[in-house]
């Protein structure tokens, strides 16, 4: 990893947590159906009605937002008043003001990198809400600059790659997705480091044996210095 | 303007019609709540909550579609059902996936300026959204990169003309918002051209007189080329 320029970071369970928020928010939303359907049942209705609506809507909370309220109707039959849509607002607008946890060990290993490496983040999801938590959380200044795509595949790593005027073995990609953050990035020549963190989104979740010079496995996040410092 | 090197185009209502398709979303909108209030009363009443929520959701559809829903819940007093929610939802829908029309004019002058200067697409809102537009407006080759901003101030100008390695005298930005595309870049020194559109979000309206040699009041986007070409 001799020719390496530019360490590029996911956001959401990488550097902070993410998908615990969802968890807690879908938790919420099944206490308030749990009348007319099991909590598991209308967690896979919903995760429906996300993937339905991706191509309209995308990643991030709104989408999310929007998603429950379409859910609700419709696992309902229609039976819900719309005190209950405005409590799923609620919930949505809590969740967009969250408090922004940063993950162990992150502004460590920010600190041994900085300088050494031109430091990016890049990440999916709704611009202002990835904007918004970057800022909360402090670790703006390591750095140079952002990258919000609206999806993590090879021609938008493609594209990252050529706008830092470097080659894909200069680049490394580190996060907590097999599908978004590695498997795109080791298609394109470019290496990629895999920290899983405790829960993933089921619509991240892919079945894979990676074999790739370019790959690593990683436990969590200070071993990324074991490779690369 | 010997040392322009960008010219930086603004999206909505400046490439393309945008304005006309909230203000149809939201005449629909009102039609649906007759029975609570007056239109205009109903439109003043949307545009306080889209404001109020412009801290937690930014610009865009999506945006749109959850102010809508917490205002007809409000006006109506909980009055309404959740087949008014859907219906909203389903408008939102609409919306979204509408053709993007070309406004007059454009495709002459980017193949005008096409190769001369390095043209770039700037814009705030929603960015799944303006990405879905630029491609299916067939204009993405004319430029150089596209830059999606949660809003359009000083700072972000700034970022942008530094990530772009130019002076501020090196960069020209044309849109129909005095607010957004013209004032700010005014502020930092860059060049602005306005061309009014024939309606604007009433959010988007200010009222001031610019006195400033780097500013060009223009009728239409052909006259770009009395000035830059």
């Amino acid at each position: 990893m001799k020719k390496l320029k530019v360490v590029a970071f996911d956001a959401d369970d990488t550097l902070w947590i993410n998908e615990p928020l969802f968890q807690q928010t879908e938790r919420r939303f099944c206490d308030m159906l749990e009348d007319f359907l099991p909590h598991h049942t209308i967690s896979q209705e919903l995760l429906k009605t996300e993937i339905q609506n991706l191509k309209h809507y995308g990643y991030g909370t709104k989408s999310f937002m929007l998603s429950m309220i379409e859910t609700a109707i419709s696992i309902s039959g229609k039976a819900i008043g719309v005190e209950l849509i405005e409590k799923i607002i609620a919930l949505g607008k809590e969740q967009l003001n969250a408090p922004v946890e940063i993950l162990t060990g992150i502004p460590e290993v920010l600190d041994q990198l900085h300088g050494k490496y031109k430091l990016i983040m890049a990440t999916k999801g709704d611009l202002l809400e990835q904007e918004r938590k970057l800022k909360r959380s402090g670790l703006e200044h390591y750095f140079h600059h952002v990258e919000i795509v609206s999806e993590k595949n090879e021609a938008e790593y493609e594209r990252i790659i050529k706008h830092l005027d470097i080659a894909p073995e200069n680049f490394l990609m580190i996060g907590n997705s097999l599908k978004s953050d590695v498997v795109p990035v080791l298609n394109i020549g470019g290496y990629g480091f895999h920290i899983p963190y405790h829960t993933t989104w089921e619509y991240e979740k892919i079945d894979i044996k990676i074999e790739n010079p370019k790959f690593r496995q990683l436990e969590n996040i200070a071993e990324v210095l074991k490779y690369i410092v």
